[in-house]
């Protein structure tokens, strides 16, 4: 017994050092990620084709602080306040990480008296919710903002708005998708027209964006305008035109000014997505309302109809990648005198698109680069490390991108290995007989051609062999 | 008095009615800012010029999260640890906001196991330090950083990043720069020989690095090695390979293992800086420690000499704009069975550039561009709102960056204001004959010169004019 126990003290002695010394978890926070350089690429080409869209409608661009004055957010989120982030009081300004770049964007318009601007942002953001990361769900993620503000003739910003949503959703090729359209005014109106009080408009909303089936019966509403499995309650809940003419016509509706006025711009709304050729994608849904509290108007969201290699059988919607809508009231809860400024905007959420585009990378085998080196300088005998470093100072300072490897004396076999593991197409090669001539050996990876190249044409030869036609 | 009490009551009603609904300060938090679209073209110009050099010299990219868990900070920055903002305890981990890009740089290599990369990572990061502002040193800032991790031959990863600070500050233009370079095994060498105990080392450094001037007998240290006021204490603390060989010939110093270690390889250094051709700009300065704990070898940092519009006489310093150096034991802290990772890196922290350069866009009244507007679409009469519409959608939909104004009938004259103030260079205009006859106006808004384009050439025309040569 007693050897047995000094064995078990050794060992324990033994985890007990290592424990000590390495105890911690070796993971990132919960809800959040790295990025690898292959998930960095494609994340590149994600925000490209975002920019440039922005750019495209005309936006300048801004970035706001991480974190803002806790009081900042308050009473901008309703329910969801509960998923802010604050920061420890370590003396000095309560703090919290921002939840969207809207209220930031609001904050700065106020802040700097700016009545009128189209700006982009995209930045991440931070939500304490239940992450469901392979779905693309994120405590941490990226939104890419688009926003107009400024007093302009109705409608024509809001549709914009739409435009650059369709644009990006086409662009990125993400498959068949719907762009969801609703306006706060008339759900404030039919919920009115139902005899729903004030005070509950707003929790119905967020319940009915939330739970999407929801009976707003059951919290306060005793009509059916909500039954959408009833449809003798209304007309149908989603279509384009005509359902917003038969809206118009309700007599009930039309006589409450709100939804009369909400009518009147969707339809104008419409008539302005017809001049850019994009109602097919757009519907007019009475179940929309989307949860957060600073929205007055037009609210829209887009889903993804159908995913690469999906499970599900019918066609529906697998997530939302987009949303946005009219907010008129928010800059001016900042500004000191209340002055408004009316805000119209989109947000692309990044994540979920960026799992289908990596999933899709993934299964068809496409080889992603993630450097762009167009020339590894090598040498294929001993002791030229100097001359290796001589020539790919060199180059650098022509702006071409080099490589080496940092070895005294690397096997020319594992250079070459080295481009094509990492696909560099060029290999220029050091060796006494050509420092002699004054040439390089300039070799093509793939087709293993090696010519030698007079050393003051070098950086022409290698620009011009890897530039793209 | 009752009518002044009462008029006095009615006044406090208002302010109180006022006070409640706005009473918040609208500002960002202490030592953070908002970047305005004006100053964002110029932090994009200085994160081209440093992405530009990155993967000119053949690295990736990786990203991670703005927090980490509380304890994969802890006891890596020594003194600075207490800098560190920490996330409210809400439940769940305990977190805290990066304090730079080098710990989560070694946490990432060490939880995915990789033993051998070169990569850059741009962010921002988070310390509660005293914010001056005006001097470029922020709470929230950002750093741009390149590092390479791998079992090399010696100091040849560690000359590219001092390469790559070179070529950077070069191609900013920001003035006359100087780097220093030191070595902490050169540091630790000389303290032991002065009979420093072990334990001071590092708050010695951290001390030196922070006060310039400070006397480490003060701290521990009995001899004169840091009395650079009575220059025979050593023989002077900055030069290069002739005070590297004097060192090395020192009787005392070149006993000692790590001084002479630090020694040999800061020569080796030097070798490979003099292949660089930049030894001209770099400076071995025994009074450069650097405060972070994690340094394990060369330490090196880049200071602008000269500042335009510089009130003070002398060239001295003015601030660091870079620093950086090897860390070989840091991915070992996170690694379950210690394997050690060598690495070394720079950070550039570019608050300063960037303050540098918008002093010189504003004294220059260069006028800089916000967004990439190439065409205005604008009618010279009313009712035309609907086929300003359809084109500008076309002009989209070819990539035409494209702007309208959201207004129904707006006048001519203020279309081709906006054009002036935001640097469209094109106009292209809609008219009822214009329609009739298939074409569109061209105006060029510098030289006011219009022709008729037909509207099947707009797109190319546009295209041809705005391309740059």
């Amino acid at each position: 017994i007693a050897k047995e126990v000094a064995k078990l003290l050794e060992m324990k002695a033994q985890l007990g050092g290592d424990e000590g010394k390495h105890k911690f978890v070796l993971k990132t926070p919960k809800g959040t990620r790295d990025y690898s350089p292959k998930q960095m690429a494609i994340r590149e080409r994600v925000f490209n084709a975002i920019i440039t869209c922005f750019k495209r409608h005309g936006a300048e661009v801004i970035d706001t602080p991480v974190f803002e004055l806790k009081e900042t957010l308050t009473g901008k989120y309703g329910e969801d306040s509960k998923l802010i982030y604050d920061l420890k009081d370590q003396g000095g300004e309560l703090l919290s990480l921002r939840y969207d770049l809207t209220v930031p964007f609001a904050r700065y318009l106020a802040m700097n008296k700016i009545t009128n601007i189209k700006r982009y942002h995209i930045a991440k953001v931070y939500r304490r919710d239940n992450p469901a990361m392979t779905r693309g769900r994120y405590r941490e993620f990226y939104q890419c903002d688009f926003d107009i503000a400024g007093q302009f003739d109705p409608m024509i910003p809001d549709a914009e708005c739409l435009k650059i949503v369709h644009e990006i959703l086409s662009d990125l090729q993400l498959g068949d998708f719907l762009i969801k359209v609703n306006d706060r005014r008339i759900l404030d109106g039919m919920f009115a027209v139902c005899g729903v009080p004030d005070s509950k408009f707003r929790t119905i909303c967020s319940s009915v964006d939330k739970l999407d089936k929801v009976r707003a019966g059951a919290l306060g509403c005793n009509c059916r305008c909500w039954s959408f499995s009833e449809p003798e309650a209304w007309p149908v809940p989603t279509g384009g035109l005509d359902l917003i003419e038969r809206l118009l016509q309700d007599p009930k509706l039309s006589q409450n000014k709100l939804a009369k006025e909400g009518l009147g711009d969707m339809k104008l709304l419409f008539e302005y997505l017809t001049l850019f050729g994009i109602t097919g994608k757009i519907s007019f849904d009475l179940s929309l309302a989307r949860g957060l509290d600073y929205y007055t108007g037009v609210i829209f969201e887009a889903v993804l109809l159908q995913q690469e290699n999906d499970h599900v059988e019918e066609s529906v919607s697998v997530g939302s990648v987009a949303g946005g809508g009219r907010y008129d009231g928010l800059v001016g809860m900042f500004d000191p005198k209340g002055r408004k400024v009316p805000c119209v905007g989109v947000s692309i959420g990044i994540e979920r698109i960026f799992s289908i585009l990596e999933q899709r990378v993934e299964a068809s085998e496409e080889k992603i680069r993630t450097t762009e080196t167009q020339v590894l300088v090598a040498s294929a005998q001993k002791k030229l490390l100097e001359e290796r470093l001589k020539l790919i100072s060199e180059l650098w300072d022509a702006g071409i991108k080099a490589e080496v490897l940092y070895k005294k004396n690397p096997k020319l076999l594992n250079q070459l290995q080295y481009c094509e593991e990492t696909g560099i197409p060029l290999v220029a090669i050091v060796g006494e007989q050509e420092l002699k001539d004054g040439v390089v050996k300039l070799r093509d990876v793939a087709t293993r051609e090696e010519v030698n190249i007079r050393r003051e044409s070098l950086v022409e030869e290698i620009r011009m062999r890897t530039s793209r036609p």
